[in-house]
């Protein structure tokens, strides 16, 4: 496969200008004042699928956001792989804190991207990463070297909770009959130490309102005779956790696997030392759940974090209301064999047991997602394992993520196929950030690994 | 005295039309749009004092809006009252929220005002109990019946915190000199049953910031590893009282002062039941320090009440941040003999020393104030006493309030006078809300009774 080396070589600075061009398009789903661009960043990625020599590209519309379809059906006796990605992006805001502007791409190097790296808003979640996916199918189609079938979906509403996405699955499940899907979405350790992302957490999101009197009070006319709904949420949710770390609702860890040793291991296999985490979140001291690594804490253990809390008065100076109603967002990250549904049920459960008889709560779930899991031994993974292991020179190791791609619970659910998680971002990129960027080291080394990703993929599914 | 009764009754269609007049000044004094406004209401005020016959009425300036000041000396033999009070009104947001607007006065009646109250911002608290001054000054006046040299200042900043006067008292030290001030910006407990606040709680305000990573982040990616500033905060403030209600911080009761049974009997002689205070503020239970009743609770306690929280993501819907930074308000209500400043320090000490290692935190103190008491014994309390006497037919009962007036600590430092608190509000006239309004009745009551109080004052000091 000599062709894809020298094809990037050869393609390289249009690689790159191409890269330029895609990222200019600011695809922020969330704000309807970008919905033209939106749409046409979905145009233009079709043009590039087309140009790349795919077939059948077209834009399958959804409630919301259309998805880009593109295929290369070669032969049915050949697996199919069908490739997800998305090209919406989070808001770019606040815009004063990027030092370029987000939808005018630069490269500039970093201390972690010498060869240097592309800044704009999607660099590396995710345009940058599908567009691996466009030149590698690029490089592969003009060699007419395919050895899977190739199915891609490309959706415009990731960043918004891909909540049409279950319907699309739903609807097209005949037409994207797949063996295993194949996702740049995720990251690496850093650029000396390949890995693959096997694992994903999952999340339970909700949020609780405690009420009291039934209007802002004058906290010197009635303070000391009424349980004040702030004081009342900050007990509440303080005692969630205890003081090593633990969470204290009844039942909450039931379904949480314990990994094995060996599963362990690997976990903690990373470079990243605890120092290493708090200089580079500048915290006074990192702090989780006691009896476990920070590596495991950051990724096989569930969470609960508060993600907002207001109430009473918050402008400038001092006003001294006793308010009505207090009010907070509360998620918990969920690991495997974790279902958010039971979790929300006994989240409200417990807080509504808590609660003093002094105040009324209410508690409403938002969205959830499962935690996700790769078996290391199956094929798909392997095919990655062993793609990445040519091109980085070094075996990956299989780390699991903290994070949560609700996505990947919902395609073992309607397609019923598993996912296998290579992406080539670091965790420095400042996705959702300002300043977001993309090393051309990890794009260049995304379009080299895909295409043997494919060749493994059917060579070990022959094998098999 | 007949010519106070007779005199209202000639002049009752005019004493309510001024006050109409009166409240139709916007003054708020916090919105810097209404300058004007609160300009306007000193000029106006200042006309008032001499249409009522008041000596040398004049502004006299301070770094912020100007005080009021009028005088009748008659007689350097005989004893002189300062009076004080506010013409600057809280603001009046949210407007939406009142029946009429709030500065186009209307009477209404309603169930505890039969005889119809004035409903607008201010009606109240404090430029309707100013004008029954005015109006009474103007009795007296007319009848040439001063049985004490008279002072009055009326400030316009009070709900701003009189921030500019202490300086104000010091730079006219001696032009106020007096033997007692005399305040109507308090209450009774209601129509029937007259009352005379003799103790005021103090304030001592406090800001907490708790800090832990350096900027906000993926709650996936960090999640676990991360003491979350959110969950500190709630942890920490959700400490600072026990189940009990009582205030956990280290010394902090050291300096309050139980009052005899006597002194109970009377705080609780009290017509409001906790059936009445739960229902009157649709609380679904009272709750507060046990071993108190809920009349202690409410004035002789101190208290610890967060008046405000944020942090995090606060908009709709959900975002899955483990944000930087997490703050809150809080205040606690002081009792005799604790000091604002003292109570200032034990807290940020204890907040300090409760913060884990994990993240940073730091205490900044607001305004403060003294509590306050005025002995029952006293002249100027037994003068009001036989004043309300006279005019309600019904001996008052000495209540404490368990809101701060920290001008009254002022007047006791500077001035070294003591205060009579001597207001004619309901707690129902909805101060500081919307839908503000002030009794007929009361305000009636209030221009009746106030030359009483001179009479009787003049009278126990010569018998004194």
């Amino acid at each position: 496969m000599d062709y894809v080396l020298s094809g990037i070589t050869q393609h390289r600075d249009r690689f790159i200008q191409e890269l330029v061009e895609w990222l200019k398009i600011p695809s922020v789903s969330a704000d309807p004042a970008f919905k033209n661009d939106v749409l046409h960043a979905a145009a233009y990625l079709k043009e590039q699928f087309e140009k790349a020599g795919m077939d059948n590209v077209e834009l399958l519309p959804t409630a919301g956001y259309p998805v880009v379809y593109a295929e290369k059906i070669t032969d049915a006796s050949k697996p199919t792989v069908l490739v997800y990605g998305h090209y919406d992006v989070q808001p770019a805001d606040p815009y004063e804190l990027w030092t370029s502007p987000p939808f005018e791409p630069v490269i500039k190097t970093t201390e972690l991207h010498p060869q240097g790296a592309i800044f704009a808003r999607g660099a590396c979640d995710d345009k940058g990463q599908v567009y691996m996916h466009v030149k590698a199918l690029e490089l592969m189609l003009s060699q007419q070297d395919l050895p899977c079938n190739i199915k891609v979906i490309i959706e415009g509403e990731e960043e918004i909770g891909s909540s049409h996405l279950g319907d699309f699955l739903k609807e097209y499940k005949e037409k994207l009959k797949a063996d295993v899907i194949l996702v740049s979405d995720t990251g690496i350790i850093d650029n000396e130490t390949p890995s693959i992302t096997n694992g994903l957490r999952g999340l339970c999101y909700m949020e609780v309102e405690v009420t009291g009197p039934n209007r802002d009070l004058h906290s010197g006319i009635y303070g000391g005779g009424v349980d004040n709904p702030l004081n009342v949420l900050c007990r509440l949710v303080g005692s969630l956790k205890d003081e090593s770390g633990h969470i204290t609702i009844a039942h909450f860890y039931d379904d949480v696997v314990e990994l094995s040793a060996e599963e362990k291991a690997q976990i903690n296999a990373g470079p990243v030392t605890v120092e290493d985490f708090e200089k580079s979140i500048g915290l006074p001291k990192s702090f989780g759940e006691q009896g476990y690594t920070l590596a495991e804490q950051l990724t096989i253990r569930p969470t609960l974090d508060v993600n907002g809390i207001w109430g009473g008065y918050t402008g400038e100076g001092a006003k001294t209301v006793l308010p009505a109603k207090a009010q907070a967002k509360i998620s918990m990250r969920l690991v495997p064999n974790q279902s958010s549904e039971k979790i929300a049920e006994i989240f409200a459960q417990h807080f509504e047991k808590i609660a003093p008889p002094t105040v009324k709560v209410k508690v409403t779930p938002h969205h959830g997602g499962e935690p996700y899991v790769t078996p290391v031994d199956s094929v798909e993974f392997q095919a990655a394992n062993k793609a990445m292991e040519t091109t980085f020179g070094k075996k990956p190791l299989a780390m699991r993520n903290g994070a949560s791609i609700p996505i990947v619970a919902l395609f073992e659910e309607i397609l019923g196929l598993k996912t296998v998680l290579m992406g080539f971002g670091l965790d420095s990129d400042a996705i959702h950030s300002p300043n977001e960027h993309y090393g051309l080291f990890n794009y260049f080394k995304g379009i080299e690994t895909i295409p043997y990703f494919y060749q493994y993929y059917a060579e070990l599914r022959q094998q098999a």
